[in-house]
């Protein structure tokens, strides 16, 4: 029984996307469905990408299943008002050693701006660790609020 | 190991109560105890009912196991302020199909108002899926606040 | 398949620190790292030690790994701001039953009135249990703000 937690996921995506919905949660689930991570039960968590962890353009999810995710995500019900949503994950040059994800999300920004702030946090916690970078990799989205929208990012960890 | 967290949770079970503490985490504590889902390390999700999940009146959950739920949890400490939580679960027709959990919580409401508002949540949610829904089932749980008090209401999956 | 999340965690550890950071994300990244259980993916949950969960003075945990986690956090951008954040496990004599975790985290105070407050919080809830306490471990961090601060302490679950 030890090997359940400490299996290590091997591959990952990276998803996002904005929508509307009845009420913020309902457009949270709606920003998830339309990111492709939806009708999953997602448990959030903080937020490493595994050593030698394979990048996936698109990754199948069982209905129902239990799916780590590392996200950024904002909701707002206030009309016109902009939100931004963004996740960045660094890869090192090691492939003994782990990457990075970072999220961030805000209000009043673009989804360049919160892109380009959450590249930052991932290239300084990479450099706060000694890890030297291979690559970035990340996305975002943003969204103008007409009734109760959300802006949401993501990074999912799965096994192959 | 791919079938760890791809292992879909099969069971499930609603429950909910209200519960005063010395502080608003031990409200929390106790309101977990009082639901039956206490002792256990609740590992919270985002929110979607397995295909063919089955219902049970009542699930046997090891201590200290870590449990997938979902839920609605409100706490306050300003006395005399009313305090309620909900969760929905709508099941769809079509059984290859997921169903939905919805959380709803909030102050000055009583708990058939935030059931209610749930439910339209739960509704709303399969409608943009396109499923049809076969039943929705909801609980919910209202407290007045002494000095530190709690509502909660969950959808516990498991494993049978 | 229902071993999977039924396999309840065997050993635990505590730890704390205090960190600075670009962001207060980052913040608490550092402070994940300076605690030992960086560079894992640490998946929050509420708060039971386990019948007959064992200390270890240290845990290897595999990079990348999702490790379950009870913790105290607080962070602030708040220059001079003092914040602290405590976690307490009461171990009942009983070795049939659970242990309970707690969390405190506030601003302007010292991990001393955290630990205190935290202690107090695991005490309580077992005696709302009736369980008696062989003894309570406790662990705390405080810090004063610079830039963008984290105060963290967590109790680890894990396998053996």
């Amino acid at each position: 029984m030890i090997d359940i937690f400490s299996s290590v996921p091997n591959i990952y995506k990276l998803s996002s996307s904005n929508a509307e919905g009845l009420t913020l949660l309902n457009a949270f689930d709606v920003a998830l469905l339309e990111s492709g991570v939806g009708n999953t039960n997602l448990v959030k968590m903080s937020s490493i990408l595994p050593p030698n962890c394979e990048y996936q353009e698109e990754i199948k999810l069982p209905l129902g299943a239990l799916v780590p995710v590392a996200y950024a995500s904002i909701v707002s019900d206030k009309k016109g008002q902009k939100i931004a949503a963004a996740v960045a994950a660094a890869i090192p040059k090691d492939k003994t050693k782990n990457g990075l994800i970072m999220e961030y999300e805000n209000y009043d920004i673009s989804k360049n701006e919160a892109e380009r702030i959450v590249i930052e946090m991932a290239k300084w916690g990479m450099d706060r660790r000694g890890y030297e970078i291979e690559k970035i990799v990340s996305i975002s989205a943003e969204h103008t609020v007409e009734k109760c929208g959300c802006a949401f990012a993501c990074v999912v960890l799965w096994w192959k």
